[in-house]
């Protein structure tokens, strides 16, 4: 496998892209965006599990649920169609019916999703224009363009691609395209990750379908479902991808020679759209991975994990460059994982803070110094078995309290 | 049951107060705390169930676990003696033995508390001298004084007195003081409360024990657990009372007819401090209210209050006198609690803000004028059943930032 160099989501074969700007961002940046696949494409996915699930997480749901080829994704930005009843599914499936009618395709072959604001109903006018004059831009060159399209409070476009060669001869590619940076905190329990973001991928190798939802769900599990920014979880999260076989391979299934090499490269992928969003997290000026080793279950390591993740102390020190190690203790310590606190080892990077539940002679200077950098190692080991657990998030900061008191504003 | 103005923990007889500085507080303010009933006192006591939990609250824990009558508690400010191993546990069994030593008590009358920074050793030259000082200026005029030696991050003292009748003619009362302004997230499941906070409370009443403690953790679950600053649990939460029988009443059993009053009198003791510490939350600027109705269950309430409460998100929009109930219902939506979006209704003090799960007509900005407000409440209803919860919280400002991240430097 190798990443592609300025890759996007229309890097692998056979996928078109379009954006442009139909009036429901006041700023005037693009704020529609549709993927079609000139073929049909085997589909997964993964929804929200919010109970005030938006109305596309829904209608979406449904389409996948008949397993059906799909051709295209319309996504709009701006207006996330949630909390707007049965007048909101209306409009989401008016979504699907014109994007299929301006593609001469079916509204089963449709995926429809929406981001921004909640309580609002789409003003289906200009939505409609939009996207019926998106659907006669299409094209290979637009993928990344598409990826400023979906974007809200983003900062900056979040975009991939990777290749791998097949053993039958052919190279295939997986590209993405993501948004997300506040309300982020997937965490998957169910079939139905809890993802706060969108993200999309493409991939133009033929994989089957079970095989390709089930290496889906693992590979979601260990990526978009490990970040957290600030642990609220959105109500239109949606991660969606294609598999077009346009690059001619022999499809892979379970059992053949490039399954391995598909989920590691489809997992780099996931991996690296997951840490874009907690790298542009809202207000974010760190990068923290925090990793629990030695726990005596999964669980165990990642209610460990995610209670230093989201602790709103530990996230302020991390911000103030503050070694403040009995903050991530005390998270670990209420976090519910079982573990003797005398036998608690942590580490800011390779610098060791605390042996067997006690401060060790570093030099606070020196700890500090490892708590400005502009990415955080934080490694906790519990001394109680044989798990770990990876996640990544963010530090807590002014602009994160200003962009988000300031939001409507 | 009434207030008594001016009221703070020496306000029932027999209890006498000292505080002083030591040198724990670089600042020169009061750091050491002397409380002593001049009689045995029957206590109840709850404390954290942080995996990380200080010496003091271990020996505490210990020393109540003989049902004895209790003398003294003497607290320090300034360092938590948390994360400081054996040495740690010598130094918190030193603090009773020269408490015990200056009062002419037993170590084992005496209750241990600690508060501040963590992972440090106590200075027990310092401290010991400053015990011994405190233990020949004791006075029951030190009520205020000691509420104010306890502070650390706190703007302001906590503290307050009721009195009531009994049946038999003695008045009663109870007195209190607490401190705690940040790692604040009392969640008690068990007969240890977590509480980050610390909260003592005296009466002069004659109460038998087991109704004592039964009454007590029933009183702290309704008001230390219902309140969230930061959703950090501390290493250090304690809240002990002490009854000394000094007014010289009959009895309070389960049975007798000043059951009920003394259990009113005491919720509205413990109400009172949960609240202050709330009102004193780091960086807030606001107060809020969050209640759920026709839950389904006890714990669906509190899932969905805990939800709100703690999200970043709500927080920083009540901050910022947005009134975003997208954020709320998202919270809602997530917190586990089982209920249909399509039965819920939410209103910002007595303004609709959802009917049904869909937006009412309210104007924006009257809701903007209710969660401008220095006090909010957040009333949602759930359709599901007859089960309500209240809580209470601080909105996240910036100084809440700036308090956590500068907090050592």
């Amino acid at each position: 496998m190798k990443p592609i160099p300025g890759g996007n989501i229309c890097t692998p074969k056979g996928f078109l892209a379009s954006a442009l700007h139909c009036g429901l961002k006041k700023s005037g940046k693009p704020d529609i965006c549709l993927l079609v696949s000139e073929r049909p494409a085997t589909a997964a996915a993964a929804f929200t599990t919010n109970k005030f699930r938006a109305a596309p997480v829904e209608l979406s749901e449904r389409t996948l649920a008949k397993s059906l080829p799909m051709r295209a994704i319309v996504v709009n930005s701006g207006n996330a169609n949630a909390c707007t009843g049965k007048k909101g599914m209306e409009n989401a499936r008016a979504m699907a019916a014109v994007t299929a009618k301006a593609l001469g395709i079916k509204p089963g072959e449709v995926l429809v999703c929406s981001t921004g604001r909640i309580g609002v109903q789409l003003p289906m006018d200009k939505l409609e224009k939009g996207i019926t004059a998106a659907a006669t831009s299409l094209g290979a060159d637009k993928g990344s363009d598409a990826a400023g399209a979906i974007m809200t409070t983003d900062l900056a476009k979040k975009e991939c691609a990777v290749s791998f060669r097949t053993s039958g001869g052919p190279t295939v590619s997986i590209g993405a395209m993501t948004k997300g940076s506040g309300m982020i905190s997937p965490k998957m329990r169910t079939a139905h990750p809890h993802a706060t973001m969108l993200s999309f991928i493409t991939c133009d190798a033929d994989v089957e379908e079970q095989f390709l939802r089930k290496t889906f769900d693992s590979c979601v599990r260990r990526s978009f479902n490990m970040i957290t920014v600030d642990n609220d979880m959105s109500t239109n999260d949606s991660v969606i991808m294609l598999a077009n076989g346009a690059a001619g391979n022999r499809r892979i299934t379970a059992k053949s020679p490039d399954a391995a090499k598909f989920a590691d490269a489809l997992l780099a992928v996931m991996e690296k759209m997951a840490r874009s969003i907690v790298l542009d997290g809202e207000g974010a000026t760190k990068f923290v991975t925090v990793l629990v080793e030695k726990a005596r279950s999964d669980s165990d390591a990642e209610l460990c994990a995610r209670a230093i993740c989201n602790s709103m102390l530990c996230k302020t020190a991390w911000f103030g460059g503050d070694p403040n190690w009995g903050r991530i203790l005390a998270a670990a310590g209420y976090s519910g994982a079982k573990f003797s606190p005398d036998k608690t080892d942590l580490f800011y990077n390779r610098s060791a803070v605390i042996r067997k539940g006690r401060p060790v002679e570093t030099p606070e200077e020196k700890l500090a110094r490892e708590v400005s950098g502009k990415e955080l190692l934080v490694r906790i080991s519990l001394g109680a078995g044989k798990k770990s657990c990876t996640m990544w998030t963010s530090d807590l900061s002014y602009d994160y309290v200003k962009i988000n008191a300031d939001y409507r504003t």
